[in-house]
């Protein structure tokens, strides 16, 4: 084929940043077009490997601080990709400097920083819930009047599933929901009145080709994502809407790769987004069984300047997560029919810990 | 669950005795379902990492004949199995000191020998071709005339892909022929007068619990499998009795684990074992796309105690080798829509090589 040549042919080695579950599904999906995959991340205390290092060709055990052996990393890669966000960007631009990464620094940047990610959002023309910047405790109590008096405290960094986050809805609390987040510099944001929330995982190629998923309907448990369902109570409007926001996105970041993008339905129907994720997404794992192209390989196909795949829905499903000891019923879901179960390799299932998940025909 | 004692948990360690495609996906199915794998094979000649190593999180290379290591390599595994069925017995057994090896030793020493496997079939009942054992030139000529003057020369061992096999039609063909076997301990066939190759994927359980995938329909072009497709031209009836077959072979063997029975479907009907594989099988790829729970879980599901998977066919498929430098064009089959590519990560495409293939919806 004649654009054969910007593609990454088969048998090439795929760098992974990260040693999750997305890294593991990542490889698995690499592996069947005929990839190989290497993973870098902090050797895992057990010494043990971990969900994506067990299948890769080679694991090395790093700090990403360790630039020096990201760079080397990198240089046995013909592309480098993130399996989580809280990659150091400065890893991302290390490996950058042997290697293209994909997606770029630019998007996990944006990403990693609510503010920056909310005010990007804004810039392009996306709604949000109506937010500030905390820096300092005494400005917390003047941005809770401002946005109505019921918000949530939120680090701008390192937060995911719910972890950094404090409600606050009375003045008083203000001083400990600042303590409990570390202090640390921090976003208020007014509480969305929604009646929904719902994701959009989409995927954006080299060439700049674009396809979104179908948007699956979320429930979150004490911040963490319990259930997607596609399809959900989403109408053709809203779901046009979510995906047309996820394309502005993936454009004005000139992203390459797969996204999960998460959206609020308020009240009356409005949509705003919440917050995006430069990976694959755990909202995305009933693409596995429900199209042609899962968000896996998807993420592949554009990293790798493949042609992006299908993204049709061929099933009504849903993904419902095993979260710490729900793994140990694995016997039960793997002995009903028309139960996918997927567990991670996870060697210690800590409370609310992503062990696996079970998806099902609808 | 009350068996769940005697089930093998998500977390341990499968291995595998095997570098290829077939040991690629299993050790991809079983990562699904959280397990890890180890693999054993000799040390590939180019430095190289091979498909199953590349997904494995270790691989020993290894001579099957090192005991000592094979031993050792079964004491870190939960259970072992086999990727291929020339594997050594001997190197079976010596892991069946250390673990569960499924299938067993017994299963792969008769498939290894055509010469024992054709008496097995009989003695539980089944239809084969006449054949004759072969250890001389001068038995070929009284052989070749029992057998009605149309056979095929076959290797007792060590014959796979077509290889070790010379068709004779006359009695000048015959010194060689065996020539061109190595002289090895052979067997004559009769040539079947086929109309139709056809082949059961079928799994038993620890339990002797069994599932029979849908017979499909296969094509071969010089001894090397070309085409599934499911479903094939094959009546009720005659489905029914091969998978009745297959459940005969797998019950007198005791057998655990997935095994690919061929069979030939001669004019008027009639059906002949043809040959079995004491493992997955290339003519059952189709199930990854076509049922929930495919050949390669099957066998992961069955060698590790837990209850067999639904293997009902849940779409119409065909599946395509692609052989040697077939595999060059990926980007065509990569870029249509209801080809699912897949790709086996070998570096060398040598001609006739299994170096992917492509399941297609019908």
């Amino acid at each position: 084929m004649s654009a054969g040549g910007e593609r990454i042919p088969p048998g090439a080695t795929i760098g992974v940043l990260g040693d999750g579950q997305l890294g593991r599904m990542l490889i698995l999906a690499a592996a069947r077009l005929g990839f190989q995959a290497h993973v870098l991340a902090p050797a895992p205390a057990t010494g043990a490997l971990g969900p994506a290092a067990q299948v890769a060709a080679r694991f090395v055990p790093a700090a990403y601080q360790d630039e020096t052996t990201v760079r080397r990393f990198a240089q046995a890669c013909a592309v480098v990709t993130c399996e989580f966000e809280n990659v150091p960007a400065a890893a991302l631009a290390a490996a950058a400097e042997q290697t293209p990464t994909r997606p770029g620094v630019r998007a996990l940047e944006t990403a990693q920083d609510r503010l920056i990610e909310k005010d990007f959002l804004r810039e392009i023309g996306l709604a949000t819930v109506p937010y500030r910047a905390i820096d300092r405790a005494d400005q917390i109590g003047p941005a809770l009047l401002a946005l109505g008096g019921d918000a949530i405290l939120k680090t701008r960094r390192f937060g995911y599933d719910g972890r950094g986050q404090r409600p606050i809805r009375d003045l008083a609390q203000a001083e400990d929901a600042f303590a409990a987040i570390g202090r640390a510099p921090a976003i208020l944001e007014a509480r969305a009145p929604f009646v929904r929330e719902l994701s959009v995982i989409a995927a954006r190629g080299v060439d700049g080709g674009f396809r979104a998923y179908e948007p699956a309907e979320n429930t979150h448990e004490d911040g963490v994502l319990r259930r997607s369902q596609c399809p959900g109570a989403i109408s053709a409007p809203t779901a046009g809407v979510a995906q047309t926001a996820a394309k502005m996105i993936l454009d004005a970041l000139d992203y390459v790769g797969v996204m999960g993008v998460e959206f609020f339905e308020l009240e009356g129907g409005g949509l705003v987004v919440n917050e995006f994720a430069p990976r694959v997404h755990n909202s995305g794992h009933w693409t596995i069984e429900a199209c042609a192209v899962d968000q896996f390989e998807q993420h592949i196909r554009a990293i790798a300047g493949w042609p992006l795949g299908d993204a049709t829905r061929l099933r009504a499903v849903e993904m419902v997560n095993l979260l710490g000891d729900e793994a140990s019923d694995w016997a039960v879901h793997a002995a009903k029919p028309g139960s996918f179960l997927h567990l991670y390799g996870k060697s210690a299932a800590r409370p609310g810990r992503k062990m696996g998940h079970v998806t099902r025909f609808l």
